[in-house]
């Protein structure tokens, strides 16, 4: 009988770590450091090994886990397999096949951004759906579909990759892909600060913010306090955004837009300046769909990991 | 032992229908009149009733028929269901439910162009890929989008409505769907002309072009006669599908794109001014998607459609 299972979410500097009951209760939660010397070659050992121990720890019987799910920082195909994660060492790496004969249990591996959305869409702020998108807004713009239930992978493990939709060919310099317009390069929390100072540039005037030194946070503070420009900023970072999400919109028709990242922090505002553009632009039958704040936090890549090796 | 199915196709004048091994060999063709009068009430029970005569003239007995796989002209969600379906008369209608008590086969409803998709990717142009996107350029923009084998439908039923994604603010005038700036609108048979005629009117030039009674054949006649300004609305149609499609490949990731529709008789050359956009604004990751021009013609439909029905 299964009772348990294990979430995991390997970042660049520390791995998340927890155990799950398989209806979705966190029961602990811990981290261990990533160590990328080497090629990252102790990152799986060191998972495997405290898996193993918490197992020990806690009295759980190895016949009830269900499995571990890992999340890791790049695209990873439907068989578990990585060409290349440049943050934690690894080149091609066979990452379900080596944890699976390291545990002995059953592994299934996914990218970060995709299981932190299959994490909310199980037990955060879209609980209960089964078709829904979520954008990340941090250093970059991450993404993760769902579509009944599942995470679109795709075929080169790039599905959800919505931070290099392409939104405006006048962006000035290139995204971090190579490639020039994208999403990211206005929407993250330097894309933001970096669309300000563009647009500051292009046409000067008077603002509470100091543009050589504002962070995504003082921008937000701003449009709350009515700045003038940072509201422009914020109207254009929503018309982007807003953009990209109603093309998806009419690609696969979600019930929900799960917002998170530290840019989400500054709140519903910006799900206000997102949503005028996204009825804008999106096809009529797709007005709907709703937006919500993500609730998960860090721990959406652990509870969405679980939920990789649990049926329905 | 289930040996036989059905895929239907009905659109605004005709259904289309056939007669299918399971294993996807098409046995028999054939078209009734779609009445469209009395809102519609007479489509179903006129299919049904084609549907058991075809048994009868062919000997087959019921319990060998794995089911009746319905493609309509709108939107359909999961459950078979139908909001409204202007050019068939229809208000809202349990479209599989009344085929299923008409005909006591199990059946499957999609949308005609999702459903196109589907059939291309099972026995046309993309047979063996899973993960595809169909594109329709006939009368209007048509697109399915198919993952892990299956239709993307939607919430509302709008999967793979791409020819209401957003590519431009400058294009004058409004869609159909009441939006602005819609792929449709520059891409269809009558998106081209009206996309030449913009042109022509913002940069009037020699052509050897008509432009008061151009069609699309024209125009694509005219890029392979070399025609300067035919060949600047080619590159300007191939940029806003090629990012249209970019923008659907860093979403969903597909492994082969199939253009199909009138506009596609054009041939193989429309494929390398998408192509070209295509590889300029997707992720780097998506760029290796094929295209390839779509093959079952106006049988993609009832292909389709008879895969509803068809487990792997």
């Amino acid at each position: 009988m299964k009772k348990y299972c294990f979430g995991i979410d390997v970042g660049g500097t520390t791995v998340k770590m927890g155990l799950f009951q398989i209806d979705g209760e966190l029961l602990d939660k811990w981290e261990i450091p990533t160590r990328t010397e080497d090629g990252g070659k102790a990152i799986l050992p060191d998972i495997a090994s405290s898996v193993l121990t918490k197992l020990q720890e806690k009295g759980i019987e190895k016949e009830e886990v269900a499995g571990v799910g890992i999340g890791v920082p790049g695209p990873i195909n439907a068989e578990g397999t990585v060409p290349h994660t440049a943050n934690l060492g690894w080149g091609y790496k066979e990452v379900t096949r080596e944890l699976e004969e390291l545990t002995g249990f059953i592994c299934r591996g996914g990218n970060d951004a995709n299981v932190a959305a299959l994490g909310e869409l199980w037990k955060g702020a879209a609980a209960g759906h089964k078709n829904g998108v979520m954008v990340t807004l941090g250093t970059g713009v991450g993404g993760g579909i769902i579509v009944d239930g599942k995470i679109v992978v795709g075929t080169h493990g790039a599905g959800g990759e919505i931070g290099h939709i392409h939104v405006d060919d006048a962006i000035p310099g290139f995204c971090g892909c190579g490639n020039q317009g994208c999403l990211e390069q206005v929407a993250s929390a330097n894309g933001i600060v970096y669309l300000a100072k563009w647009m500051h540039r292009e046409a000067p005037c008077d603002t509470s913010l100091t543009i050589e030194s504002m962070s995504a946070k003082d921008i937000w503070d701003a449009v709350k306090a009515k700045d003038n420009f940072a509201c422009e900023v914020a109207e254009r970072f929503g018309k982007y955004l807003g953009l990209g999400l109603a093309n998806i919109a009419s690609t696969v028709d979600p019930e929900v837009f799960v917002i998170g990242g530290g840019v989400s922090k500054a709140g519903t505002v910006i799900l206000d300046y997102i949503q005028k553009y996204f009825v804008k632009y999106t096809f009529r039958g797709c007005r709907e769909a709703k937006f919500v704040l993500a609730t998960l936090g860090n721990d959406a890549g652990i509870y969405g990991s679980a939920k990789l090796v649990i049926e329905e």
